[in-house]
């Protein structure tokens, strides 16, 4: 195999951006990762996986089939698994030798719940984040047992079926997924078919596919890769349904791996991304289980067949809720990956001169350019810190979960439905949008947005389609202006209702941050307004709200999507102005902060600039001036941009992208890629037998088409 | 290998569909196609070319690797051309048995040039359409020679050049490609660095790529499939540069295929989409070619190296155009595909109650689907007149210019640039909102939404990159504006200019079609306006226009965007109406049209509602207004959505998707993709061997991460 040599220099254009910039890239990353001791063990991590020469690819996974990559996928998840357990094990040993209190807490901790979430959360962001990214970028076939098998035995066990399962399951004894959507069922939990009924006379629940629509599919790992798998299915006692519960089955052998008699279980095939994830299908014939094997937190099935419902069912939605976070924290991931690249290739590549007579500018240099790069990088900055504000607030309502206060269950189903749809859009979106600013050579796999864009494009259809979620964001958000008419309390994220409500119109327009924010607000405010009383003119002429609701989607969407941007807008000013007076944080960081949440906004102002019209009394004026602080924007920040991103710390085994290394080699590195393609590596393919017999054959134009 | 019986029976929910339908699909089907002539004419070569059992793949192309499906291509490439040419060959022979002079005058065409654009336009839509993607939907390694190579001998080939190259290469004796980007460079074309150095002493000219950057990258093809391609160069003579040239270079042996001295060639390896057309790179070292093989139609080369230039280099856009009415016609291609796939699902899936303890409804029913998918549908329509608009457009601007008249081509060049870039994205952004719209199971590649954004997505960058052609349609505005300010002629598509030159307000808004056309081209003359009152007032300031333009580019994309939909609008509308006087046409057809087309431009006043609002007073009614009339459109296209669908024709070997087959069996063809995976085939996967050793290790939720 022939192979180019890449330059060990750096690309002269990247070394002048990096001299220039007045922004510390390596403060930024202490920022970014909070703190200097997180950065360096977060390095020390990275340096240890990625010099793993287990975990090198010869050839690049693209270029293998379909099954040839599973293999490889499965060869690197468990050899990655193995690195990381050994890399905590080895750093515990240390800290126990020179800390031992420290060590003391930690075996405690074992035993605590809050412990095992931070520790899946921490792992999730591993395997989701740079690490997982770094080793395998088309997903891993075991991830979902970390993100939902896991948690669901954590969220919905007993006491005496946590003793049974929990150490096996989160010591990988046993590997495990879970199955609640069907070939013909998704966002309707009450649809699905799967049946599992009880037989006393076993003490056994027999699990059913009673038709092919009734096949378990997508769960990741299923195909070939889990022995366990939760099963959401309607359960059953003397032919009385009682609802949907969570069973643990096991469908293959301990030892041999063999699927266990009943279970028809298989891949289901290449997907637009996430090829490697081993998404799976599952049907059962007449799968028998101990009675044990339903898990009882909130329902009990006892031995002869009583059913105990638990009082409230709001704590199924905590497993829900915490993948919903985790989703904020990939879009964020997403956009930083893809602004990485696309910045760092339009710092090196030089197109179409300015002026004519000129040398060709970097492409950065073109302002249409910038209005690509840069918003999407703001998003990437704005979306990480919701994630890590929503994060704290997931664990806040958590606790007082346990204290049996449910008060903030709601709003927090309510924000994490519209972070989730939202970021998730935004991210797909904005990694296309730099993938095209970055011409042909985007649309080459070694670029790798074809891959980020395949794992965000996912994000917006599972565990909750975005409509799905602006409905649901809706429905709240018309209780709640309900409650606004009545003069009832509001939770913190809908207050601001109160100020739409009373305010006839929007004054006082002047173009800064706070203002965008009230002028999203207060639109944002009109349109829950006018949702609502469409919705109640329409329920007049139309019997059931249901229907109502739907002739009213398009308004309910809208309004929906318009309160989470302003919460959003809400939640990164709070959230930088918050940073800006922490005096660990360098002043260069803090602007470059500054100028990123003000672009952010000055997007987002544009972006909605239909609906802002329609109810803020905004003048010409106002819009011209929001126009130059766009451009001011962008000029103030060209100058630090690659500084920034290299704040971000992206390795290049993250990246993998021929654009985007931290060298700037790109031109060689795309080369290198292409040498070490199969097909070149023989002068001749053998299908130009083909190619011979047909230009050897008779005329083809004589043929009047 | 397992697979499933799919159903002979139709899916009962399309049945009724069917049925119930006011719009008689067959009707359609005529119109769509030009008549019920050609319509019977391409029923019977897709009958040919789908019975055909060498065209047939046992297993889905996704799952080859790499180098596989580029030998899958190539053996189905040369058949099908095969098979189209004699299913012509036969068909002419039946014509000539019957019909004597007919037959004469296809062999008068022969050496008729406008018959060979024909020709190409024609061999070229059935690539791109229907049967190109139904046998090849990952794109066709042989199409550039139909698409660029045969176009640009055509155009290029002086007269003697003509007879010596154009009958092998129509013949496809050779097959050619045509290499112009390099590694380094795309659009500036002058700074292609490939050099062809004339040497009077041997008549040659030798052939070099002095860097890394200048090798020949992305042609279709190139890689291991053409023996020939026309290679874009710096011509020399004496060591001073004439500009860039064409010439016809060989680059592998007629017979063995082998790669010629000096010639470094290869495939680039993978892409977003169209996977299988070979892209390849290329690199000379001092390759000598004949003085003739340079294409000399516009520039001359003599024996001694004297160098004589065409009058005028218009004529160098013939080719680049003719690409760009050709991919108007593909975007309305990607959408009525992606179209279909998405209506037919959205008939078969049901989801989610409207009213609570009813069944699930299709999801057809709920009005947040019919908004996603009504409207890409509409686009597909509109694109597609837009196409043949242009189409004429072409054919009559080239037959004036062979007449010597020049005038049309700078205004034929601003539409193709204009729609190019407004229909290829309108088009990628069209097929993923249909993508999203069939949520999880539109994401499986079986649901063929990959490979058909996979190709949409290409059309936004190459030939001419979308902020490149807004840029060049913008300085076509630029020019008019200024033409306006003078009062003088204004060539058709830009004559509104004049009105939002001469009202200062916009007024009597209506929401009906013709005052949406209105309201849309006063916005666009008014962003015109502005962006040219801003470029004025910043020359004022720095010296360059050049400079000024950068910095007024982000206002430049905006007019250019603006101008091309009024444009588009109105063609559509003009295209329609003309439609509906024609007595050959059914009442149900031209109603559904009409429906569609006000459809399309509801849709698109909310897309540039906040523009138009700035130069636009509309009231809050008048916006109401609108969204009271897409919401009935909806309402009013919803009964006949299937019908027009089933009106595009496309059989079920073109959809290629689990989701769209005309009979519905959705599932069963779902699961029947799954069990023809590899993967599949084995009960436990090789790779088990790495799971089993990590399970049986030491615990892992011991570290503490």
């Amino acid at each position: 195999m022939t192979t180019t040599m890449i330059p060990s220099t750096m690309n002269t254009d990247l070394q002048n951006e990096r001299r220039k910039a007045s922004l510390n890239s390596e403060k930024f990353a202490e920022w970014w990762f909070n703190g200097r001791a997180e950065l360096a063990k977060k390095r020390e991590l990275e340096s240890v996986i990625f010099n793993d020469a287990q975990l090198n690819d010869d050839i690049p996974i693209s270029y293998l089939s379909y099954k040839e990559s599973y293999e490889n996928a499965m060869r690197k998840s468990t050899r990655l698994l193995y690195l990381i357990k050994k890399y905590y094990r080895e750093s515990d040993s240390a800290d126990a030798s020179t800390s031992p209190s420290k060590s003391t807490a930690i075996n405690k901790k074992d035993n605590d719940e809050k412990a095992k979430w931070a520790f899946l959360y921490k792992l999730r962001s591993m395997l989701g984040g740079e690490i997982g990214s770094g080793i395998l970028k088309q997903g891993n076939p075991i991830r979902l047992h970390i993100t939902m098998f896991l948690p669901t035995i954590l969220g919905q066990a007993s006491e005496e079926q946590k003793l049974e399962w929990m150490e096996k399951c989160f010591d990988l004894k046993i590997i495990g997924t879970y199955a609640q959507t069907e070939l013909g069922h998704g966002t309707f939990l009450r649809g699905l078919e799967t049946r599992a009924d009880y037989d006393p006379s076993t003490k056994q629940f027999v699990l059913n596919s009673p038709t092919r629509t009734s096949y378990k599919w997508w769960p990741g790992g299923l195909g070939h890769t889990v022995n366990y798998t939760i099963v959401m299915a309607q359960m059953y006692v003397d032919g009385k349904s009682h609802g949907i519960q969570p069973f643990v089955i096991q469908v293959r052998d301990e030892e041999t791996h063999m699927p266990l008699s009943g279970i028809d279980i298989g891949d289901i095939g290449p997907k637009m991304g996430l090829k490697h994830v081993n998404n799976g299908y599952l049907g059962f014939h007449n799968v028998r289980i101990p009675r044990t094997n339903m898990l009882m937190k909130n329902c009990q099935v006892l031995e002869d067949g009583t059913v105990r419902k638990a009082k409230s069912s709001v704590l199924v939605y905590g497993g829900m809720v915490f993948v919903r976070v985790v989703i904020v924290r990939d879009a964020s991931f997403a956009l930083i990956m893809a602004g990485t690249i696309a910045a760092r290739y339009s710092a090196v590549r030089r197109q179409s001169p300015i002026e004519s007579n000129t040398p060709e500018p970097q492409v950065i240099d073109h302002i249409t350019q910038q209005l690509k790069v840069f918003p999407q990088i703001a998003k990437g900055i704005v979306f990480k810190l919701a994630a890590d504000y929503v994060w704290d607030l997931y664990q806040t309502t958590m606790s007082s979960l346990d204290e049996g206060n449910l008060n903030g269950l709601a709003e927090l189903h309510l924000i994490t439905c519209g972070l989730k749809a939202y970021t998730s859009n935004a991210s797909r979106k904005g990694v296309e949008i730099l993938r095209l600013a970055c011409g042909g050579h985007g649309y080459m796999e070694s670029a790798n947005f074809v891959s980020i864009y395949g794992t965000a494009a996912a994000s917006c259809t599972y565990e909750g389609e975005t409509t799905v979620m602006w409905l649901q964001t809706a429905r709240y958000l018309m209780k709640a202006w309900g409650a606004v008419i009545k003069g009832e309390k509001l939770a913190p994220s809908v207050s601001y209702l109160k100020y739409a409500h009373r305010e006839t119109e929007f004054k006082g327009f002047t173009p800064n941050q706070w203002s965008v924010i009230r002028a999203l607000q207060f639109t944002a405010g009109n349109l829950i307004k006018s949702a609502y009383e469409t919705l109640e003119k329409t329920k007049e002429n139309i019997e059931s709200y249901e229907v109502a609701k739907n002739l009213t989607g398009l308004r309910l969407v809208k309004a929906a999507e318009l309160h989470t941007a302003a919460f959003l807008a809400d939640v990164a000013f709070r959230q930088i102005k918050k940073q800006l007076n922490s005096i660990r944080n360098s002043k260069e960081v803090m602007s470059a902060l500054n100028q990123m949440l003000d672009l952010f906004l000055v997007d987002m102002f544009f972006e909605y600039l239909s609906d802002i019209l329609k109810y803020c009394q905004l003048s010409g004026q106002d819009v011209d001036a929001m126009e130059k602080r766009l451009e001011n924007n962008l000029k103030l920040i060209r100058p630090n941009i690659i500084a920034l991103v290299d704040g971000f710390d992206l390795h290049d085994r993250v990246l993998d992208s021929t654009l985007g290394s931290y060298d700037g080699n790109v031109y060689e590195r795309i080369f290198d890629n292409a040498k070490k393609n199969p097909l070149n590596q023989e002068p001749v393919n053998s299908s130009y037998v083909h190619l011979k017999a047909f230009m050897k054959m008779s005329p083809f134009m004589k043929s009047n088409l």
